[in-house]
């Protein structure tokens, strides 16, 4: 069986042999790239290999369900199982081989505001999670709650896409300068976060501890990650835990000291 | 006496005869502008008529007056009167006229960052408060507590800046298209706002609202101006009332708006 993440940006594939993953190709073939007629080449130029070894089955999942994407599927209502996800997979004529493309997970988050999810559902799936809270840290981080092995619900923050757009198009960009992660500023960003007064008023605070010298530019990237993984963490953290993080070493090792902080104030 | 509002993008300048403006000109020419050696002639270009009149007291606040300025003021420590500020103006040389350069204010949040105002404290003082809060939009809005005439605290607010990098650099820009405030979304926006999860989660709501056909694009650029001044006025208004507001006529509006919204919750 060959398994496609196909996101907004990348798209990855994995070769596999029960839990095992025999090969793995990435390509930056992500859906913006792609025209409406093109995807069919793209998944060829990526998978063709395998197919040509012997490989019969693709499983996608991710932004190529979207609108944006190969063709559009539904998002299945929570509580979502695998078994849900299996019986709505569509079928997509390709030659050679049997393509089937996964639903998308929706919810409400209580208010009335929808929730909705793409590719994430397999990674949370992947990982066997009985029970539990569950964070993907990202671009639009997911925090899901898990039960018997289904979905049941899930809340999105922007919290990668703020970031990125705080750090270059704001007058911060004036105090940040790309650098190695500084622990000691992301956790007093992560510290700040619990203060009164909202984030709003807190970026701010990073220009001025820069202007007053007390925040190094370098340091001030570190810094903003921490506030802004502070305060997502702080309105994700509910009574459910343990947390699973699933995600890059990298991010997922920052979420994890940003949670663990949390958790020592409360 | 000629007065001068001299900010990062625009300079404006007054010519005063008693409470009275005689005259007014306004030009681009803000700090971000104008060359370190060139604040003179840029000065010369907005006012120079008025000095040929026979004016001969210029007054300077703002921008100008800090490290990318014409010559960089100290910050006075608050509380703060029209008086401190007297003491405190900067001569600076000019042919044919007594020029003088205001110092900043500043704060602390009572967490240790520091808050820093250049401009806004002659804005304030101009409007001659007793006491009370005093809100002034923009793209770093300020909330200040004036006490006996003084400014005794205030907090620095980035929502402008936040509005702008969100609205054409996340994926809300996918969202959004620009048009005329539309009151029914930025009221939906500022009463989001009072709904847990926290901003970085209600900005998802956006695009999620925008996917499920319940968010107009046009609709949507006004829901997230009421999400972040929501927040902002959630997190600023304290017990101290009246909140006095100063700015421009749609922006001030639009911050009455939410003032009014958020007191009618608590």
């Amino acid at each position: 069986v060959i398994g496609v993440d196909w996101g907004t940006t990348r798209c990855r594939a994995y070769r596999l042999c029960g839990e095992d993953v025999r090969d793995y190709r990435e390509s930056e073939l992500g859906i913006q790239h792609v025209e409406a007629d093109a995807f069919g080449r793209a998944l060829q130029s990526l998978i063709g290999p395998w197919l040509v070894d012997g490989e019969r089955q693709v499983l996608l999942a991710g932004m190529v369900g979207s609108r944006q994407g190969w063709r559009e599927t539904a998002y299945l209502p929570c509580p979502v199982s695998t078994d849900d996800v299996a019986r709505a997979l569509v079928p997509i004529p390709y030659p050679d081989a049997v393509v089937l493309l996964a639903p998308g997970v929706s919810a409400a988050d209580g208010t009335g505001v929808p929730e909705l999810m793409r590719g994430e559902e397999a990674q949370i799936f992947g990982a066997d999670i009985e029970r539990g809270s569950v964070c993907l840290p990202g671009t639009h981080s997911k925090w899901v709650r898990v039960e018997e092995r289904r979905i049941v619900e899930f809340s999105t923050y922007l919290t990668g896409d703020v970031f990125a757009a705080l750090r270059d198009h704001t007058i911060l960009r004036r105090s940040i300068r790309e650098g190695p992660d500084e622990f000691t500023a992301f956790d007093a960003g992560v510290s700040r976060a619990s203060d009164p007064g909202g984030l709003l008023h807190h970026l701010f605070g990073i220009r001025a501890l820069g202007l007053a010298q007390r925040l190094t530019d370098v340091a001030a990237g570190s810094y903003l990650s921490g506030l802004l993984i502070g305060h997502e963490v702080g309105a994700a953290v509910q009574s459910a835990r343990p947390v699973h993080l699933i995600g890059a070493t990298q991010l997922t090792g920052l979420y994890a000291r940003a949670i663990v902080a949390r958790a020592a104030w409360t």
